[in-house]
């Protein structure tokens, strides 16, 4: 493939991660290497910004603020999660084909570079389709980024060891606590962490535990339905033997019947809309009325994915990996892959890169396998703890100010607009 | 005072936080320094555990590992919530105190020091009056201790900073990450903290704030009556300027007729049981429902006062501190007091521990002074700001081992009972 001269676009899609931002630095670093990349924009918020022709000139950015986002979390670039839907809406996925194309041509985009998740691996697939269609010579590589783990053909998603870092610790520091409070009377204690269709985030808190009378104490995933009367017995069996238990249940969890647990359709207002509150407190609420145990819930929320002061050095270092080497992969010509994470070796634990298509990517969702899940489904295995393990290793060292994380912050100085605006 | 010979007696009571046990690390090595005491006792679970005769010997625990408590969450001995009522139930408290004090005599108790909130200060203060009562000569000194600040005398409490530095540095996280995916239409998150009744955890968020348009952008507290209008107008505002609008509210917020918000009577199970969820969800629910506009919850739970990984240096060591100077009172002849902080300084912040009378301290709140609010009464202004900063500063080391952190944990050594058991 013949070297090909022209700008790099990167953007950021989807909901953030964070080390998604050091994946950025990945990618602008290693772009700065390359002789054929002339300029080094980033496209604000996503396929959004980039439709505005809302570009920003990453050449601009101090070294030190580049360098900055790799302990930074959010998406330094904003986000979003607008997709490019040809089934649903022809004509509007039509137009803006065409007006991406039109800003590519416009500031001469040779390399796209799309981080993000399920959705914008399928963006990135179908950006890449067109460019061939359309005859423009343009490189398109997918940079993988979710806490949800849940894209296939990649041993793991950056951002995900990272997630399971600060979730563990948080679950070990919750059962410290409720352990020192629990007396006869028993005490519950349930941890909601996010994952709405897969249960990596819930399972790999199972690194928490170092022994087997450690929390969690039971895991639940979305992937086994809720069966509430076994659940119930097992925490009764846990505060019978160690007068508490602490229980992580991924957001998303659900009845055999695909209902979620987290929507109590029984409690509604003068509106009819069910009380928020998610799977926790419904399943607090079972265990109070069930079993009269005193009960607390924990919801991490976005505190979980965007706990950079927590982060693991594994993670941040292979998401700028994943970003270094999608300029690589796109500079020596390829196009339209995912750049992805190889485990070569479990002890030591040892990875590299590599590339898969995209069309084996986009919209492929990857499911934590039956076999990582005890028989009773309420805790994950060896194999899941095997598998986790390596991947929140290390500490990111943030720079502190004041007692507080200091986070880098882009100048965003605008690239000068050239086309009309968006109609 | 002449000197007394004797054994010593530590316990822990109420909710844990990060740092009480650091205090407890404070006593213990500040004991081995006076000849005057023999044995380092520790009463599990509080009073209650002291009530049982459940006592462990600390000079059996190694060096490393009372050092280790200087970075380890909750509390180590255990803790209680139990109460010695006279007003409720005089019969129990006259049998209860008869049987502490049978311990103090089996065991030679001479130095007993008690750490904890409110109720455990006047605890402390019971046994005290009781030993004058009693003739049993024993100086009892009470320890501080709570996330929530609201012991009154002391210029704060060991365990609030470390908890504000926590919640501060999620707000910053949580921002950053909503701010990357606010868009034209907006968005909400609402971070409920702890406080049933004062305000401290929550306007300790504001050291987040190092411009005008960081977040917290609100901060709600219990000692202001829930106006849900003027709440409402002020997240559209933000949204309208910024796209996107961080509340953090102290979880007992209340309306003006002092029902709490966070209970929800209008949404009722089968059995006339409220939704669980909290002052977080009910504000979602509102905020969605008037303004239509994005909204997800975070609710931190135990999960920040147990936040070992992210601790406030300034406040382990000021807890550590109150350990320490607890022994020296008592071993100075001193009995029936708190030690509390004094601030000497403000810039540079210094400080020194100080004595008050437990008459002084049991039972009274102390709550957010009215000028340290905003005239809107949705967040804090500087005096409050100036005063939490320091309270964040420095970062307590915390051995991490694969990845997560390495908390002591004691031996347990039991001292020998020589009591028949609690009747």
């Amino acid at each position: 493939m013949s070297e090909l001269s022209g700008n790099l676009l990167v953007a950021q899609s989807g909901g953030p991660t964070c080390v998604i931002n050091a994946s950025m630095a990945g990618v602008i670093q290693e772009a700065g290497r390359h002789e054929c990349i002339g300029e080094i924009y980033g496209g604000l918020n996503g396929i959004l910004g980039i439709l505005h022709e809302e570009l920003i000139d990453l050449n601009d950015e101090k070294a030190r603020t580049i360098e900055g986002l790799k302990h930074t979390p959010a998406a330094a670039l904003g986000t979003c999660r607008y997709k490019i839907n040809f089934d649903r809406d022809p004509a509007t996925a039509a137009r803006d084909m065409d007006r991406l194309f039109a800003v590519f041509h416009a500031h001469d985009i040779r390399y796209f570079l799309y981080a993000g998740g399920n959705d914008s691996q399928d963006t990135a697939h179908k950006i890449h389709l067109q460019a061939r269609q359309r005859g423009w010579d343009m490189r398109v590589i997918g940079v993988p980024k979710t806490i949800d783990n849940d894209l296939p053909h990649t041993d793991h998603c950056p951002g995900y060891g990272s997630v399971i870092k600060f979730n563990a610790a948080t679950v070990m520091e919750v059962a410290a606590d409720v352990k020192s409070m629990a007396t006869d009377d028993g005490f519950c204690c349930i941890i909601e962490v996010m994952g709405r269709a897969a249960g990596w985030i819930a399972g790999g808190t199972v690194v928490a535990k170092r022994s087997p009378n450690d929390a969690p104490h039971i895991i639940l995933l979305p992937e086994i339905p809720f069966d509430e009367d076994k659940f119930l017995a097992k925490v009764k069996d846990n505060v019978a033997v160690l007068k508490y238990c602490i229980v992580v249940c991924g957001e998303g969890i659900k009845y055999a019947n695909g209902e979620e647990v987290g929507v109590d359709k029984s409690r509604l207002d003068a509106f009819g809309h069910a009380a928020l509150g998610g799977a926790a407190d419904r399943l607090a609420e079972k265990v109070q009325g069930a079993l009269k145990l005193k009960t607390r819930t924990v919801k991490l929320g976005y505190a979980q994915r965007a706990a950079a002061h927590f982060a693991s050095l594994t993670d941040a270092t292979e998401a700028a990996a994943c970003g270094e080497a999608a300029v690589r992969a796109a500079v020596a010509g390829q196009s339209g892959c995912m750049v992805k994470l190889v485990r070569t070796s479990d002890a030591p634990y040892q990875w590299t890169t590599g590339l898969q298509p995209l069309a084996d990517i986009a919209n492929v969702e990857h499911f934590v396998p039956r076999d990582w899940i005890s028989d009773d489904g309420m805790m994950v295995n060896d194999k899941f703890l095997h598998y986790a393990r390596p991947l929140i290793e290390g500490e990111v060292k943030v720079p502190m100010e004041c007692g507080l994380p200091k986070f880098a912050v882009l100048e965003r100085s605008l690239v000068e607009k050239k086309l009309p605006p968006r109609g």
